[in-house]
Order: structure tokens, then sequence, then C-alpha cells
């Protein structure tokens, strides 16, 4: 790469890191002022982003993406007031900053107090959606944290405008545009240079599909918080309630089967296979999902009544491991509570999975032995999500398990530091 | 590097994540029934960890290490007593393992509790001291982690000899001894393989110099808990009190000055330069501590009767921005608490910083500013420590800012998840 564009990017984390120390101590009320600049600036330049996102729409079209690639990318003034909307809501949460978190004296006298503070400067490495600018700009920025956003070509015109605004918005409340800075190249190699900058980046969230992900994880010396896949698993054990089994099963598989939180596998106890698996199946088969079955259970469904043949399949052994996000389900019978949580642990993906029982031991022994980020019993997997866990805003849900496990908030962009208060101690 | 040796060392993480599972639910009983048959175990052997530690040190010598290196490696069977000693104490700590952290109910019914659970398989990386094998393997039990140990060439026989004992503990309390395994090769292409199993392993905590981290951190593909340096500041204020100042400077910088928390940069107020700094310099020359100084501080110095000037020198750039780890310091003067802390943010490491002040209001703006792990006022940046901070326990100071940052003890080894427990609540 040309060493002008590394020291561009250089130069852009060594500013958001002096802004970051800036945003650091700066009042909630000077934070919201400029979350609310933004939700008017918005609507006020309505125009100007409609036509930066037209360019990158003829560049869409002209370069043959799909119509729900093309969808994620559109802005529509009514898109652009649901966005608006969305950084007062985020402007009308608490801040996570200052919040002391502990507090205890040693027998020497000591006083530690354990604080939320921001982390610092966090990359946000993403790809065509311009609402991740604006989300992951105001989350930052009301955490205290400055941030670099690198979006996709895709969206490069878009993400432009939006960031101009983001400037505006900030200076508009005396803080630093620097706290919040896009890298202003699609250029590949920008990339590679910002995902080396560990002197000046604190962590990188990458938000996008798997591909990037594990770029950015083989790549990075940033310490990086990542999302791979939702295989999200439903056990009915012999227990369940056939009633609450198909609402919650045709809920977490139908009602949004392209999320990660979605349910991808079902496991069903083997004593109430012959009794639940035709109903909780004809629920799903009208519903036009399609059930990849282990021997044991595609032998029940075959001989079911109501069930379409092209709802069944025989399962490959890569099915129970897939995140299919679409209207497919992996199908075994399982002999016991245990062999689901054995089967969960090795195919899943620690994400959300759920026990349907009424027996509450059987219960507590799944959600014990399963080594996920949501361990559910009796709901839907779509809960594992920041809003519905009532956290107000969420930047992703991580499926790692350092620093942030599930769906991350407010909090989650924090850190702490440790105030030690003394009169003249020292260590013997 | 052979095919063989990849397939051991996948082998090895394979069977550590199938150990943490079991780990992961294992009853506090349980594990420090292991811990208590380590502690017996460890002077049961002494004959046999003492003679594979003479093979070690004969090679250490024939390759010519050095004394302080030749010393760390070395055990006696004082030695032994006190490792037993500190396998008995971390049995003897509360289990960190299913503490409920929050708990809520949502307005749709649905009740979350977020409950530390453990991280499953840490990777324990680090050089020639044997302590580390048994204090990161014993740490890692106790918070229901599988540990891999691979530790330095340098101590492998010793290792060997403790592996076994690590084994013996376990399947004396019934827990699989897999969950603690050394990598039994010191061929640098295994730590290769190893830094690449992010399926496996959750966690990489390196414990040694920073070239060894570095090596870590630009090759594992697995999050890394890291420890860089510790450039650890003492700034006088206008309002220092001058013998607290001079007893804490003094015992920071001299208690111990090859450890990461031993200050290694003076900052001292302009206002109080000419009658603070001179008595404080005069205490710490006559401990042998040479100041590296800025010209307004060397100027001081100068003329200050009772310092030799063997104890004076004038400070490059570069000494500004060291970790000494010797009885050397940097001084230099400043103009407010507000330079001081732009210095500290600059220069620093994020690591322990101190004011000494009769002021609580610059104290606290000191610690507000100060983006450090440890902040503190009046006190000796040497309490930068687990067991100071009374966890009891330690297995590194943190420099990052995800997960842990600090002092990292018994909980700092653990993560959460959430149960979540509905009534067949359906996402609309």
């Amino acid at each position: 790469m040309s060493a002008d564009l590394a020291q561009l990017v250089t130069s852009i984390a060594q500013r958001a890191r002096a802004a970051s120390l800036v945003l650091a101590t700066a009042r909630t009320e000077q934070k919201n002022k400029a979350l609310l600049a933004l939700a008017d600036l918005i609507p006020a330049a309505q125009d100007k982003i409609l036509e930066a996102n037209s360019q990158d729409l003829a560049a869409a079209r002209a370069n043959g993406l799909s119509k729900p690639q093309i969808d994620r990318l559109t802005l529509t003034p009514a898109r652009l007031v649901a966005l608006a909307e969305s950084v007062r809501q985020v402007a009308a949460l608490p801040d996570p900053v200052g919040e002391i978190l502990e507090s205890w004296t040693r027998p020497n006298g000591l006083k530690f107090r354990k604080v939320r503070v921001p982390i610092g400067v966090i990359g946000i490495i993403y790809e065509a959606r311009p609402n991740v600018t604006i989300d992951c700009a105001i989350l930052c920025l009301k955490s205290g944290n400055a941030a670099i956003l690198r979006g996709g070509k895709e969206i490069f015109h878009t993400n432009t405008a939006l960031a101009s605004l983001l400037a505006k918005a900030l200076l508009a409340a005396d803080l630093p545009a620097d706290a919040l800075q896009l890298i202003p190249t699609t250029d590949r190699s920008a990339l590679n240079t910002l995902l080396k900058l560990d002197s000046h980046i604190h962590c990188i969230i990458p938000r996008g599909g798997e591909s990037l992900i594990r770029f950015v994880v083989e790549n990075s010396s940033i310490p990086v918080i990542k999302h791979y896949t939702g295989v999200c698993f439903i056990y009915l054990d012999k227990d369940a309630d056939a009633s609450l089994s198909e609402t919650v099963l045709v809920n977490a598989k139908t009602s949004r089967p392209g999320v990660c939180n979605a349910a991808e596998q079902l496991l069903v106890h083997r004593d109430i296979a012959e009794s639940l698996l035709p109903r909780v199946a004809r629920a799903l088969a009208s519903r036009g999902v399609q059930m990849r079955c282990d021997p044991k259970s595609l032998e029940i469904l075959k001989r079911t009544p109501g069930i379409d043949t092209v709802s069944l399949a025989s399962a490959s052994p890569s099915d129970y491991t897939t995140e299919f996000l679409d209207l497919v389900l992996g199908v075994r019978i399982v002999d016991s509570t245990d062999e689901a949580i054995a089967l969960i642990n090795r195919d899943g993906s620690a994400h959300t999975d759920v026990i349907i029982t009424r027996s509450e031991s059987e219960a507590r022994l799944f959600q014990s032995g399963v080594d996920s980020a949501v361990v559910g019993w009796n709901a839907s997997t779509r809960f594992n999500d920041g809003f519905e866990f009532g956290f107000g805003a969420e930047i992703g849900i991580s499926t790692d398990r350092l620093h942030a496990r599930g769906p991350m908030g407010l909090r989650e962009l924090c850190t702490y530091k440790y105030l030690m208060d003394g009169e003249g101690q020292i260590r013997p």
C-alpha cells in the first residue's frame, strides 16, 4: 500500500485516541447535546444524504447486487426519520460511565472503588448497511468512546454524507470532531493498517458476514469482540407442554428466520417423540419449514398425516451444525436431557439454547450444563437481543466469552478502572 | 511442522474442551479435593521433582544462562513447601462460579439472571518459571477452567514432573486429567498450532517478557489477555505533603525495582520543585537511584547539596517512556495537574499512576483524567497487585481494557451467561 494511506489511517487513529480522552471525561449533558444535534441534522440534511445514497444505489445496480443487498443499503425519508428517532432514544438512555461497580476498604486503610469508564477507541468494521454508521457512532459516543468507522465500499458516498453530520453534531456540543471518524477510503490495505494500530485503538467490533469477521480475527492485533453464527437449539423435554412447545418453536423458527437468534435445530426427547413431534412438525410444515431429520424422527414424521413430503428430508451430518437463516430446521431424537446438553455443547454455537419442560429440575440441569450465552426455559430463542433484555440499545450479540457475552449494550462498551485512595500507605 | 505434532496439539485442545465442560459444573468440594490432593502430592514427590529440576539446571548452566535466570527456574525443598502452601490457600478461597451477578424481570414476565461461569479452556504461555505451572493450573482449576500449559524449554523436565502431579490430583477427585495438560514438547511450531485453535481454546494468557507477549498477540486468533509494561508515574502536586511524598516515592521506586508496579517516572509541580524535589531526590539518591532529569529538574538537583553527580543524568526522550525495572527514574517538572495527566496518558502504559496531594479536588481531577487501570491518591504504586487488592490470588495484571483490567484474580478468570426463565413467551 502507499505510505500516504498508512500515514492517513495512523493519523486518524492518533486523533481518535486524543479525542477519546476528551470524551472520557465529557459530561452526560454534553454527549446528549451532540446526540440531539445529530437527530436534528439528519432530517435537515435529508436531500444531501439521499443524493449520496442514490449514487451508491446506482453503482450497486450497475454492479448487479441482489435485491436484498440493495434493500439493505437503501435509505428513504422514512428510514431517515426512524434513524433520527433511534438517535433520540440513545440520548434518553442513562449514561453508563462513572457508575461505581464496587467499593471496599483494605485492612491497611486503602480505599478502593471500581468505576465504569469508556474503553477508549473502538474500530467498527462493517459492510453495506448505512444505519450501522449511525447506530455504532451514537452508541460509542454515549458510552464515551471514540469510534473509527470503516464501512463497505457499497455505501461509501452515503457514509461520507453521514460522517459530515457526525462531525457537525460533535462540534455543536463543543466535543472534538475526531471522536467519530470515517476511514475516507475503501482501499482494503487501509483496513490492514487499521487492524495493527493496537497502541491507539483498543477494541475492534466487526459487524457483517462470517468471512469479514474471520478476516478481522486473523489479521487484528487489537482485541476483537465478535459475533459468529447463531446455531440455536430448542430441546423438547419429555415433560414439555405440547401447546407451549408449538407456540415457542413456531415463533423461534418462523418469526424471522434470517436472524441469528432464530432456532435452527430441534431436539426431542424420545419419550414424547411419538406424541409431540407430529404436532409441532405439522405446525412448522404448514408455515413452510423444511425439516432435515435423523432416521428416527424421519420415520415418525413420514407416517404423520398432514405433513407434505417436501417438508421432510433426511439430514446430512452438516445439517446438525448449520445456521440455515432460512425456513429449515435440523431435527433429532435424544434419549435424555444429558444427551441434549452434550449435543448442544458439541454442535451449537454457544449463542441461545432453550429447553421446553414443565420440570424445574430438568430446566436447571439444562441451564447449568449448556455452555451458551443465553440458556432459556420455556421461552423463544428470539429474546436474545439487547432491546428484549431491556438494555435499551444493542451494538451486537457477542459469541465471545471475554468481556461481553450475549447482547452488548452501552455498559458492554465500557471497561473499568480502579481508584485507590490512601493516606501514605506503602507496601512492606 | 510435522502433521503428527499438529494433531497432538489439536487432540490436547479437544480433550481440554471436553474436560472443561465437566469442570464447569463440578462442585466446589470436588475442585478443592483436587487442590488439596495436589498440595499433598507436591512434598510427597519432592525427590522426583528436584531430580527433574536438576536436569533442567544442568542444561541451563551448560547453556550459559544468567544467575537470575537460573535462580528463577530453581526449585528447592523450601520453595516446594511454599508452592504446596499456595495451593492450600487457593483451595481456601471462595468459588467464583455460580454467583448471580444480576437478576431482573421484564414487563412480559421473562426472568433473567446473569450468572458467573468459567471461561472454558485457557492457554497459558510462559517462560522459565516452574511456579507458574502450579500457580496457573490451580487458579484455572478453582475457577472451573481447563488449562493448557505451555512453558519454556528451560523447565521442560520440571514441568513434566509437575504435570504428572496435576493429573494425579484431578483423578483423586474424580475429575478428568485432561483438565490440566502440559504441551509435551518445546517445539515452537506447537505454539503456532495452539494459537490458532480458536474453536477449542477460549482465551490465551501469556506470561513473560514483552517479546513473548508480542509474538502471542500477533499470532493468536484466540482472544489474548496480556500484560505489557508497567511505566508507572508518581506526580507530586503543588499541595503534596513532603514527608508523605518521600515515603511513598521511596517505597514505589526502591522496594522492588524489578516489578511492573514499581514507579519509573516522577512528575513534580513547578511550584514545589524548589522546595520538595531536593528532599525526595536526596532520599532516592541515598538508596542508589539514578535520576534522568529534564533540564529544569536537573538544574535544581545539580545545586542540591548531598546528591552525588552519579545519581543525576540528563534524560533522553526515550527515558520518559521506559520501564527501567531498575534503580532508575525519569524526572520532569510540570506546570499543572492537567499537564501531568496529559503526559501520563501519552507516555505511560495505563498501568498504575499516583498523585500525591493534600487537595481532594486535585486528586479527583487526576483520578478522572488519568486513563489507567489503577489511579491512586497518596499511596504507593506497588499496591496494584491481586493480593494487595484482597483478591486472594492473582494470575497477572492486565494492561488490556477488555474483560479484565488491573489485577486478575479468580473472578477475572470467569465469564457469565444469562439464564432466561419464561412461561411460553414469544417475540411479537
